[in-house]
């Protein structure tokens, strides 16, 4: 069976949206990435720490959803990354009440020995030079590198983030974000930026716009779903990447004809999470479902002239 | 040959973009309108008011573009209708200099006899109580009646817009003025809250987002298409309105299917509007490009599962 290694946080977050609020609930990239790419019946392994705070069922909930948590670093005495933020009306912006780095402080990733020939690794939004230490123990050089990564590092760590790009594939990236690594206002011009940066594909979150994938002269666009209501956007970035990237490692077929089908995938991995708090809608998320939504996405943009 | 009615201004605008500024050029809604629609090769008229500084070399090349032009008042001795303004470095956001009405504020559309069995009328963004006055003209019960609005009516004559809404088959309109005119942040309820309000059709413009296409439980959605530089995005939701309006007066089929491709022709249009200053871009447009531009939208949206 195909691997997919994800690399990124497992956490505590505390969410208040306009719909409600939440005391911890599990939050953190890659519970996000894994639960979103179990939906391919893929095999996958998430490398994170946690403190000894940490409930248990989470981890067998990941281990019944074929992610391998024997890579998840558990420190006794010590606490949670925790995460709290409020969202508002236009559900866009956020702002962050608390972060409360706890055992992350200490994450030095080592990648599982069963894992280091997987197919795909997602590296979740984490210090390029942690990101930089798991692409070194990589011992499938044909694996599909995908990185995500944000404005904090670029403002912290550009030095070590371009680094880290001259070895990555794909980096999802939001939009602002795109505009600010490369200084270009035009989406266009920024991914061939980025291309000369490493990536050889460039996907730009577009949040409730959807999103697009650059390669070279290729372009793709894929919308959101328009929802009658967006109940809670955490965590639908990383959703995206794990359909993605579930998807990819599911066919194990890196052409831009995949990577498009592949976009289409995360989008609608996306819309499911948005419906409820945290990453509650990916658990036993029925297939019927995602079947269901792909048609809507098809039904959103096919035509004939 | 089918008709197509084009209510809206004529002008002179002043446009400062970072890539350079203009002295006064030809502006107003219904010469994009105008232009966009020509490229269906349909018959059309413009109704609107101009003063006697108004060049008639313009006239001329309406009319080289089957743009009947002698609905087009011309007051001598006074002012056509004037704006400028300034576009920042993101192109979104524009500060507006000047507004001089001038000949405008004595603006009363008479529609040519010749045009009142219209197949398709286009009303541009004008007062609600002119707009609703062209539809009092027409005499064609199937005609499809697409108008244009903005925040400016809501605030000022927000009785008068919902009692022009009643008789209006689509509205196009921007998103931020369709949460604005509903009261409601998703796009999706405030689509269904103006179907109540009249239009059977809700075209929603997101500039370089694209637009979508709501009919009842049906959505469709038109990306823009993504482009090295936006040189100037005046005039962009006209000519994309234009191009829609030029297609289904051409075709004359309003079924959802055929308004998606409306959508697509008029998002292609407003991809060439872009490209310069004003509406040059428009003049003897080649129709090879068009197609070319058509087939760029197909590369861009279709996939397969």
């Amino acid at each position: 069976m195909n691997k997919l290694l994800i690399v990124g946080t497992v956490a505590f977050d505390a969410i208040e949206t306009p719909f409600g609020k939440t005391d911890k609930i599990l939050g953190g990239s890659a519970p996000y990435i894994g639960l979103s790419a179990s939906q391919f019946h893929v095999k996958s392994a998430i490398v994170s720490i946690v403190g000894g705070d940490f409930p248990k069922h989470y981890l067998d909930d990941f281990e019944a959803n074929s992610i391998d948590t024997s890579a998840i670093e558990i420190i006794e005495g010590e606490k949670t990354f925790f995460w709290s933020g409020r969202y508002h009306s236009d559900m866009n912006q956020r702002d962050t009440i608390t972060t409360d780095l706890n055992v992350l402080a200490k994450f030095s990733p080592v990648v599982p020995e069963s894992f280091k020939m997987a197919n795909v690794v997602v590296l979740g939004n984490l210090a390029p030079k942690d990101q930089a230490l798991v692409i070194s123990q990589i011992k499938n050089e044909n694996a599909l590198i995908i990185l995500d990564t944000m404005n904090f590092w670029m403002d912290s760590a550009f030095e070590e983030l371009l680094e880290v790009l001259k070895s990555v594939d794909v980096i999802t990236i939001n939009e602002e974000e795109a505009r600010q690594l490369t200084g270009q206002p035009s989406l266009v011009v920024a991914a061939k930026k980025i291309h000369q940066l490493g990536p050889k594909f460039v996907v730009i979150k577009k949040g409730e716009h959807g999103a697009l994938l650059f390669c070279n002269e290729q372009v793709f666009s894929a919308p959101a779903l328009p929802l009658d209501s967006v109940f809670d956007p955490t965590g639908a970035g990383d959703t995206f990447a794990g359909g993605f990237a579930g998807f990819l490692t599911k066919t194990n077929d890196f052409s831009f004809e995949n990577m498009k089908r592949a976009l289409i995938y995360g989008s609608a991995m996306a819309s499911f999470c948005v419906e409820k708090f945290g990453p509650e809608r990916l658990f036993k998320l029925e297939s019927s479902a995602l079947i269901s939504r792909l048609q809507a996405f098809k039904n959103l943009t096919q035509f004939e002239l």
